[in-house]
């Protein structure tokens, strides 16, 4: 059983043991019959379900709470099913699982049967299907493929293939990662439709009539198995002005009855056609999509339905009198049949749809960063949940009882927390705590998980501690026991080198590792020596680094690779940018959690000298720098890490001068740039960024800051031909490159203003705990190195942080346990390969996906395709049988057959 | 075929030809069973639906221009019925037939069974079944009584008698007219339930357990006649606060998934328990209503009927702990059942529930005048639309065809006027525009009607003109031919004496009756000789009525009745009161649509003097006077009339001053009147006012002006031992009697605030043809006479207003036609009955009411009871039989069986 992994090629899953075949979804023609000489226009209807935003996920559900936006999820479920089977033409779209969920589950048999048949039928069309329409710019793909999975699954589970979902829908994520285009394309979707791009690229787009293209979404991966079929939606996703018939618009209804007042068909009917019309000249074929709906719409679909059905018959009416307009209800995947039908060539495209702007002024750059704590928790909590889902697959804890729904809950609360208004940081601050409280909610269900999969394989019960506070050295086991132990379990599919740091409260400790052998540690009761200024030339060194400090500012100002031999001069510092009130002449646009818009180009130092103390001994050494009493930074040196740690502290950020602030922190560098930087997509593939430039069209840059910034989900880096400077953040962030050898990473925002797009809250983070405003901490790591070899060092860096170690606390010694060290592989797997999930999936067999993780061509020694045994992967599975699934475990991999899409280059 | 009428019963109605008897509704228990020893919850879901108010009828109906307010009534009826259909507990009741005949007929067969077996089975019930919910202080009974019969006879024709309302349901007007008791009894209504009356009435009647009472509604009908059982509703029409499930309402939803978050069962069920049994301590049974609903709720009727089954499942769930509350669906006729088989006794109330106070400054007594154009449009049209509904019975016109279809939109337009958001004038002003617009379109229609049935008495297609204008002079024909004749068409059952004025051209001309006898008249060039200040005493005197002037201010000084030899000093002139802007240290509540509010109880003189003119001729006696360029009159006498006429010209109110006006006509008698004054119900019978005086509390007056104010609809008197003033009015109006001697009507208003309760527009009416602000005329009718003796002279009066000729004119001699003559009675009717409804009921019968129209006790001579004889009645129509129905004629009168009720004083 072996299986060949493709340079970043993640869709390689395994269902171990035997799997059952499901029927196919043999459907009579679902889609209404078009008519091939007129202009058919295709009425969607749809509703937009913010998995939390204004309101949580669960006031959504049930139409709590409104008095912030009226939304009610419960009723938009009922009211379109009722709609449905009152008229057979009609059809209706549904997007997110994480509600549909919700509804299902307190349905009747009745309705479910009900339901089935609609979706047998294709009146009831499941699009996308994830358990939420995923973030694009601050989600990792880790946490992507498991919500897609975890909504994808139930649809199976409930409605077989006939509720697959055949198009991906992300028609309100404020831009688009390619990466998403890749995954989704493993996932076997056959087209992919948004509402939101730059309004530059629209406009030209519109003219070029490149509004619909085809993505080709991986420079690693064959085509066309990352091509996916893209769709930009003429109005976002809204209905064309004038006919929103839901309850939440005000436009006149069809008042067809002529004994009543205001009879309006002719006027309706004309503005339709008129707009039709319009929207064929910038679309390539005879066939038009409308997207009827918005946000939290046909809550009585009622209202929609019946002034749609009226649309539609005096629309169609009027071709008995030459009339070339064909109206439809449709869906997308209908939709996408007809375009694909067409059998033309479509524009292609390689990079992404970053950053998006919606005018001049207004760049939605701002939430790559916003809400920093939250983008941290929502990442440690991804490695929670892997680490919980892993136990019980090391002991006979398997099977879908209590571990299965703990784990089927966590994976749940990160599920929600990947929705393009969760991590994303553009909620209300109720929602973001919401969201907070799941995953740590989800925190404790995988310390059960794991705590009862160590119990079986350690033979013990004694009672395990978990210490989540170890970020801000608070350890009540630690500070107060005299003797602990320690287990570290490590989650990733090799061993690694992890400096444990724990509060204690003696000066001297014995530590042993598991055989009994003495282990190097160091005891820092803060006997730390203050750099002065006088003092000459400061210097961190151990193995593999060596940092340099200016001693008259206490700033970085080298870093060598003692290894490779390369020296680079490195400066870091602090900065913010003054966040636009929105009070300019240029634009009233204010910063906000979307936007990012600085008053000026031009970042305020915060300190041009930092105070400093040091530590230096063999396993550790650091320079610590107070910069402002908001502002401090670790320097850290490990002695067996090859990168470099800058672990930051910032907040709260003072407003006492009401001014809103975007925080920075800058590496400027000799590295000749040439206004090159790169950053990765959802911490998978890495795309190329130059300073006011965008590939697909001639930027007229208006922003010269915020304009440049891109999101940054694990890392980003600048080079030349000699040296490559590479960062690995902890969470997503937004950074650019500003000046030739610069590297800016956005930090942590405090804004007093709303910024217009609905939140209608300041991005101004307090807390009980902060009450002064949130103080943020977090590490980057850096690594300089040779370009061809950097990959090495910076793939398995960034998997790390993701994927941290989990350690728990027993009080006592250990003795009593009976295995002290346990790995659940048999070997380590090549550096090349991860192993990227690894779960219950039901009684018989687990879900794995292996990767290969590094990119076609960026690293001699990795980039090259590997092959696994897989009967000699684990030490505790017996693996009877393997199947490939499609990225998102819902399909088998030789029945994915998507639809074949030509570009226009013939490539 | 004789019938014998009691005084002031207008309930006689024949039913001409053989009339088929409709099964009874027999059904199978509807309402939900009760628990005896529980405290009973009725839960009465219900929309109100006003025909007319911020929004058109028919844009209520459609939903249009919900940005004005979200409002569809099709959606909610098409809800309704969907979720009746979920839930067989489930109950509902509609009220206003307009709209629901609206939606009818646009229902497939399907639909209209489905709704017809809801009917039978009392899931869902009409209550009220007007065609709108009546105003009660603006509107005339006549109108009253067509409306609702329309409405009701919709239902009846529709589902039979399982469709007729068995309570009348008038939860929104501003204040209750007795005469609307009066004839709800006569219509057969088992009990009536409302929600508004002064707060301080109400706060007695909590304390006293008098919410709920027996209302003794004529004193002219013998009880249990015209006694009416009344529900004061707990809450308005709404919802107890915080179980408001509508789209329209932010009460938080029954989150009972204990899966989810804020689970609130418990917290839901305790708040509903403590307000049930709150509510239960201010009635007096064990069962109490809750109204679940309110203005235009139930478009998505899903919302609440799906949180009120989860509340009575979780409500009664807690009887197996103890709970002693038992919450169920119901209808107001499923409570008022249990009330009735109480079998208690109920509190007695004789007089009636004006003027409405919500609070101590918020006096609803503004409407009464409001809008004195619509109103005056509305009572003509009222007369129109009789005329013309007689019209068919004189000739072979008859039939359902297109006469009947006319009179049918004519009577439609009358019966969404009769609103209490329409001829109370409380409406927005493009909705009185609507009104206005309806109601013009009903005279076209029923002039055809008249047109049609004249050209077949007079075997002449001649064309007719009607001149609408006629109120401000204009008339093309009679200004512009030579020689003309004029059609009389008076719909009274008796001959009058009516003065016919038309502008004309020449300066001589010669007029001829029917019979080619020269007729007494006069032209009128404005040969005027003005009033000189130094003139004696200026005198109006003809046959029945001398007329005094004060030639110092040219102001009336007295008058005299030349047949009593009665004399009053009387004068007369116009004040304005200062229209509150609600920037007051008492209250902020501004004078607006609805309340009146004068900033100072004293209001100011428009002038002390007049400019006067005066025309004398030997038919008619004229002093025109000019009290400022906004306001003047013309007092006016006739040869052959009892009553001084006083036309009254008011406007444009000038507001450059930036202060609301509200402009009274005042009549300053030497009449002792002790605080006392009269004023009539709905144009019927009349009811004792006394100042800072309610029969039934003891008042704290706090309004001085405004809360004395009545609603006069056709007529106010004062009077002592020897004279009586009676002012008959051609509209509704209202007035006072605020100083001893003193009457006073309010004519017009012109306001600059909104007073927050709604209509958010101030009541500052201008039209194209006024731009400056409306002006408006009328007429006031003076009668002095004995008190004894006075009636026979106001009833005639008032009813002749109500019920004016018609003129039609045609071009020419008119010698052509043969028959220029004619009468449809055989003989005048006997002075106390008055034929209030003569129309075409189906092809073969015709509706009939003869009114007793003087009240038992009023007059020596007239209010005894009269026979009269069917068959000697018309000499038109040959009456081959006749049934007895109650006044809305929906019922046989033998069938109707009401309720009995025993009042608590035994009586």
């Amino acid at each position: 059983m072996f299986f060949n992994l493709q340079p970043c090629f993640p869709g390689f899953c395994v269902c171990v043991c035997a799997c059952v075949r499901a029927r196919a979804c043999v459907r009579v023609q679902s889609c209404h019959a078009t008519k091939p000489n007129l202009l058919n226009v295709h009425l969607v209807p749809h509703t937009h379900d913010d998995v939390g935003w204004l309101k949580t996920v669960d006031q959504y559900y049930y139409g709590d709470r409104n008095d912030i936006q009226h939304a009610g999820v419960q009723y938009i479920l009922d009211s379109v099913v009722d709609q449905l089977l009152k008229n057979p033409d009609r059809r209706f779209i549904y997007v997110e699982t994480a509600f549909f969920y919700r509804w299902w589950k307190r349905q009747s048999a009745d309705v479910r049967r009900t339901v089935r048949r609609l979706v047998d039928e294709g009146r009831l069309e499941f699009v996308n299907g994830g358990w939420c329409m995923s973030d694009e710019a601050t989600t990792h793909y880790s946490a992507v493929i498991d919500q897609m999975t975890m909504g994808l699954r139930f649809l199976n589970d409930t409605f077989g293939p006939c509720g697959r979902p055949r198009v991906a829908w992300h028609i309100d994520p404020f831009g688009h990662a390619r990466e998403h285009a890749s995954m989704f394309a493993q996932m076997g979707y056959d087209g992919f439709f948004f509402g939101r791009l730059d309004y530059q690229d629209r406009s030209r787009r519109r003219i070029a009539r490149e509004q619909e293209l085809l993505w080709r979404a991986s420079d690693s991966l064959t085509p066309p198995m990352a091509d996916l079929f893209t769709g930009i939606l003429p109005n976002g996703y809204n209905p064309p002005e004038g006919f929103c018939w839901d309850q939440s618009c005000d436009d006149p209804p069809i008042r067809d009855d002529p004994d009543l007042e205001d009879y309006n068909v002719d006027d309706v009917v004309k503005r339709f056609l008129a707009i039709a019309n319009t929207q064929a000249k910038v679309y390539k074929t005879n066939h038009i999509i409308m997207t009827m709906g918005s946000d939290f719409q046909y809550e009585n679909a009622n209202l929609w339905y019946k002034n749609l059905d009226k649309l539609i018959r005096y629309v169609n009416g009027r071709q008995a009198n030459g009339s070339r307009v064909h109206a439809l209800y449709s869906t997308p995947s209908c939709y996408l049949q007809e375009l694909h039908r067409a059998n033309l060539t479509w524009a292609l495209k390689t990079d992404d749809f970053f950053p998006y702007a919606d005018d001049a002024h207004d760049l939605w750059t701002g939430y790559f960063t916003s809400r920093p704590a939250l983008k941290r928790y929502e990442r440690i909590s991804n490695g929670n949940l892997q680490v919980g889902l892993r136990g019980p697959q090391w002991s006979d804890h398997r099977g879908p009882q209590g571990s299965d729904h703990r784990g089927l809950l966590s994976g749940k609360a990160m599920a929600v927390a990947q929705h393009h208004d969760a991590v994303s940081g553009t909620e209300k601050q109720h929602v973001a705590d919401d969201y907070a409280r799941r995953l740590a909610g989800g925190w404790l269900r995988c310390q059960v998980l794991v705590s009862n999969s160590l119990a079986a394989l350690s033979g013990s019960t004694a009672e395990r501690i978990y210490c989540d506070k170890l970020n801000v050295s608070v350890c009540p086991l630690t500070e107060s026991s005299s003797k602990f132990s320690v287990n570290v379990y490590n989650p990733l599919a090799r061993p690694v080198s992890w400096p444990v740091r724990l509060p204690v409260n003696g000066t001297s400790y014995k530590v042993s590792d598991a055989e009994g052998r003495s282990v190097d540690c160091q005891v820092c009761v803060c006997v730390c020596c203050p750099l002065l200024k006088t003092v000459c030339l400061c210097v961190l060194v151990l193995q593999f680094l060596r940092v340099t400090f200016d001693p008259d500012t206490g700033l970085l100002s080298g870093l060598s690779n003692l290894e490779t031999k390369q020296t680079i001069k490195l400066t870091q510092n602090f900065y913010w940018y003054n966040a636009s009130d929105g009070n300019n002449s240029k634009s009233d646009q204010p910063s906000g959690a979307y936007i990012f818009r600085p008053n000026s180009s031009t970042p305020f130092v915060i300190s041009r000298t930092a105070k400093t103390e040091t530590v230096q001994t063999s396993v550790l050494q650091e320079v610590r720098q107070w910069f402002s009493p908001w502002v401090s930074q670790v320097v850290r040196l490990h002695g067996d890490s090859r990168a470099l740690e800058l672990e930051w502290t910032v907040g709260p950020l003072p407003i006492d001068d009401d001014l809103g602030k975007e925080v920075i922190t800058r590496l400027d560098s000799s590295i000749q740039t040439a206004e090159y930087f790169y950053t990765d997509s959802n911490g998978r593939e890495i795309l190329q960024r130059k300073k006011d430039f965008r590939p697909t069209w001639i930027l007229r840059q208006s922003e010269p800051v915020a304009g440049n910034y891109y999101p940054i989900n694990s890392r980003a880096f600048i080079k030349d031909e000699v040296d490559q400077l590479t960062v690995v953040t902890d969470r997503s962030q937004g950074g650019s490159s500003i000046q030739n050898g610069s590297l800016e990473i956005m930090l942590h925002r405090r804004l007093l203003y709303d910024d217009v797009r609905g939140v209608a809250e300041p991005l101004n983070e307090t807390s009980a705990l902060f009450p002064e405003g949130l103080v943020v901490r977090g590490r980057l790591l850096l690594s300089l190195d040779r370009p061809p070899t950097a990959a090495d060092a910076h793939r398995p860096l960034a998997q790390q942080a993701v994927l941290q170690p989990t350690l728990t606390f027993t009080d006592g010694d250990g003795r009593w346990s009976p295995c002290l060290q346990f790995s659940g592989l048999q070997a380590a797997l090549p550096p090349a390969v991860h192993l990227l999930t690894l779960t219950q999936w039901d009684e018989d067999s687990v879900l794995l996906r292996l990767e290969h993780q590094f990119q076609s061509r960026e690293s001699k020694e990795n980039s090259r395709p590997v092959t696994v045994n897989l009967q000699k992967l684990f030490s505790t599975l017996e693996i009877l049988g393997a199947s490939e699934l499609n990225l998102s475990a819902n399909q088998w991999k030789d029945e994915m057959k998507r639809f074949h899409w030509t570009p226009q280059t013939g490539m």
